[in-house]
């Protein structure tokens, strides 16, 4: 679809500018202590899962590589610069003619992540590595927490098909263009946000609001007009006054005395109000005698995972859910907390790890240049776990292989059958795009599968188990040391 | 500023395609009824203030002028909906042929708003002004929820400079711009977000992050460089490795070492982490103690109003904050529920009300085309209360005025001294722009000078009054008899 690749050039924006000032005030500092070639690695990771639940769902990989594709200065943002007076020449002509040249590597779109492993790493001169950390978070953090809240959302619904209808209550218009994006990845099958079926390619689908019923003298001159529009796909929309004693009847009469005799069958009412575990039995039931036990029952309403399993639980007949500001805002946890942290630098042709002390055990950050591997079972195709080493590692998958924990080393577990994926695939090479980024239906399915491929004790709601995400031998070492070199030097004195 | 302006134009973006596809389909469908003409008036509202507040502080309009003034379909467009193969030849002209001619009235923005008033008026052919939901909502919506949490949070602040600090987790990149934007309408008096200043002209801020100081061998060494750099505005983050035993220590050191002797006073140290109230009370002493009472002690760290009220109570000496993710976010409920409802067509020379019948009464729709009136108090100039009134209503201020509670209609109260604004304004006279935006720092001007004429009892967290928005008597008795009229025919059959 050629149209829709000109429309994303259309919309295309400069984003460089979007950056946090310190990155400037620091990039600039850089160049003042002639550090700005420094190579330095950068990881993006996060701690937590959002709403406790076992695992992420990674999205935001093809905004960052736009935006990395984008990046540069524009003579107004040098001229910006220029006039707050504090930032160097040097440094100022350093944005005029700036070039990236980094490295990037990422997790892919689609599959599950962990907390404490990297889903970005940027190798490449600090001023660069450090310049991307507003953008690299703001992309990843954001559609991560919608695709997992997606994902939540879907499952409860247990195969029903879920319709993202957030637009409205988004927070700003690219939460609601990508976060309908990340709704699809998470497993969402439409979205009525028209214009991400432009960009993405994603379904849009949506009937009528009240304001149509309203409109007309009756609600049921109301639902004929639309019969009459749309005979071939009409869902009607029947909670503008009264579901049971208005709605639902007017509903049944247009499709006996509109659709029937023209030979169409009626698609589908949709319920935005009142108590849809009730209304839902109730119209089934009505459905069903008048002869429409093939037509579907969708409901709206601020829904969420947890009210779509309690009507479910209860027995609703509902076929689909609309999901609205619960879903495009995340509503229940509606920060994504990945940070971006240094790991390590280069110097005298090695690499230097780097470690963030904190007094919280959790907060201490993995040094190091590394990989992640998934291992799988070789009998079931199910991850097992995540292992994270440094760079360079080979791991014998010949060989047995022990899995420890790593702050209660002696939790140890020994793995037989398996085989390893490395999790990473390099985005940029020396500042090149080497990747081409998926379809965002064929991330939806690899989302799918490669959750199914979960245990089904990382994927329940309530206390979902700890997916292990272990550090090889080497890294845990090389980590205790910076931690305990650190805590000599800074908490003894 | 010239370049700000310019970039502005750089980054505009058509979003007419930004819209939920039941637009659309009813656009098409009032084509197919010879109703795309229909005279209609729609109201955008909202039913609850967030957090259980008082009022929120009404954002977002810029941005929706912006949309307004850009709205057109271009080819892309109408070959995509041809290809969805439900638009009929008709409407699909009308759209490659689009004028906007509505009238658009609206409460400016910084104003303290309350719910059940309109703060969005619409007045054009249904097409148009059924079209214009999407974007309505999701402007005023978004900015709105930002405007009134950074409020709060400033309030809690109580005249300590707040600075916004979240970009890297809001929701989408106009979630981090635009959200910056209502921030400071809100009472922050800078951002972090670069490109918020070069947009809007509001301040941006910052100075370093950890990396800053893990890149160098030690702490001494990071701020020691960074002093050298910044010796005029010097503000180190001193929690990377211990606050007291280490980051305040080596601060101290280098304000003594490097600035000292080239007469600079350092401008302040900030904590990200740990007990901040402990922290902040022991480096004030520190500080005292160096000869350095003038530096300033910034926090930041998940902080919201009710942790920063909960410090200060606690007598912890900060003197700014930094706020991030639960601003940008508005964490604690994220979702701004507005709504945008058809009130009114016209009809054989005069209007016709619409109402949404609800069986939960909030839900029921105010009817009409309306007007809104602040009653202020002539002696104190604090406001007292909203009156709606229907267009053409005439209040005779040599009067005393009565006004009553919509529900409890015994509850009354008689005004004597008062004088009156009317809040909306025109944005769009049939479809020409004839209002102009203030500049942000304007609107943030307003937003105090406004909410200071607010009673105490409506500006307080807990249990805030409910502040009166009332309906004229007129107005009041039509609904009541639209109300009766449609449950009768819906409830009684």
């Amino acid at each position: 679809m050629e149209y829709i690749k000109n429309f994303n050039v259309r919309n295309e924006r400069n984003l460089t500018m979007l950056v946090d000032f310190y990155e400037l005030t620091m990039g600039n500092g850089y160049f003042a202590n002639n550090l700005e070639d420094k190579i330095a690695y950068f990881d993006m990771f996060f701690r937590q899962v959002p709403d406790e639940g076992g695992y992420c769902i990674m999205a935001g990989i093809q905004q960052l590589i736009e935006y990395l594709t984008n990046l540069s200065f524009t003579e107004d943002d040098i001229k910006y610069l220029e006039e707050k007076n504090i930032f160097s020449k040097e440094f100022l002509d350093y944005l005029k003619n700036f070039k990236f040249t980094c490295d990037v590597w990422a997790i892919p779109e689609g599959n599950p992540v962990f907390p404490n492993e990297p889903l970005v790493t940027v190798r490449g001169p600090i001023i660069q590595a450090q310049f991307l950390e507003t953008m690299i978070l703001l992309s990843i953090n954001h559609q991560t927490l919608i695709a997992t809240k997606a994902n939540r959302i879907c499952r409860a619904a247990d195969g029903r098909p879920v319709m993202e209808f957030g637009s409205r209550r988004a927070q700003g218009y690219d939460g609601a263009i990508y976060g309908a994006r990340a709704a699809i990845i998470g497993g969402c099958n439409s979205t009525a946000c028209t214009i991400a079926e432009q960009m993405f390619g994603v379904p849009s689908a949506g009937t009528m609001a009240h304001s149509w019923v309203q409109l007309f003298s009756t609600e049921y001159e109301a639902f004929k007009s639309w019969a009459e529009v749309y005979p071939d796909n009409c869902v009607l929309l029947i909670d503008t006054y009264n579901v049971l004693k208005s709605g639902l009847p007017n509903a049944i009469k247009v499709f006996d005395e509109v659709l029937k005799p023209k030979g169409y069958r009626p698609k589908g009412i949709r319920i935005d109000s009142g108590d849809i575990t009730y209304l839902s039995k109730k119209c089934r039931e009505m459905l069903d005698e008048a002869g429409y036990s093939d037509v579907k029952i969708i409901v709206s309403n601020s829904l969420d995972e947890y009210i779509i399993r309690s009507v479910l639980r209860q027995g609703a007949p509902i076929d689909g859910f609309g999901v609205g500001e619960r879903l495009i805002t995340a509503r229940s946890e509606p920060v994504f907390g990945g940070v971006y942290k240094l790991v390590a630098v280069e110097g005298n042709d090695e690499i230097i790890p780097k470690i963030k002390i904190s007094e919280n055990e959790e907060k201490i950050t993995n040094p190091g240049f590394k990989k992640i591997y998934r291992i799988f079972d070789k009998e079931t195709d199910n991850a097992i776990a995540d292992l994270i080493t440094l760079d360079g590692e080979k791991i014998d998958v010949t060989k047995p292989l022990v899995l420890f924990d790593p702050v209660f080393t002696w939790k140890k577990k020994k793995i037989r059958k398996y085989y390893i994926k490395d999790l990473m695939v390099k985005i940029f090479d020396k500042g090149k795009l080497v990747y081409e980024c998926p379809e965002v239906c064929e991330i939806n399915k690899l989302a799918e599968k490669e959750t199914s491929r979960l245990w089904h004790e990382v994927l329940r709601f309530e206390n979902p188990h700890n997916y292990y995400v272990d550090l090889s031998s080497k890294l845990w070492s090389l980590k205790q040391n910076l931690i305990n070199k650190y805590s000599n030097i800074y908490n003894d004195n």
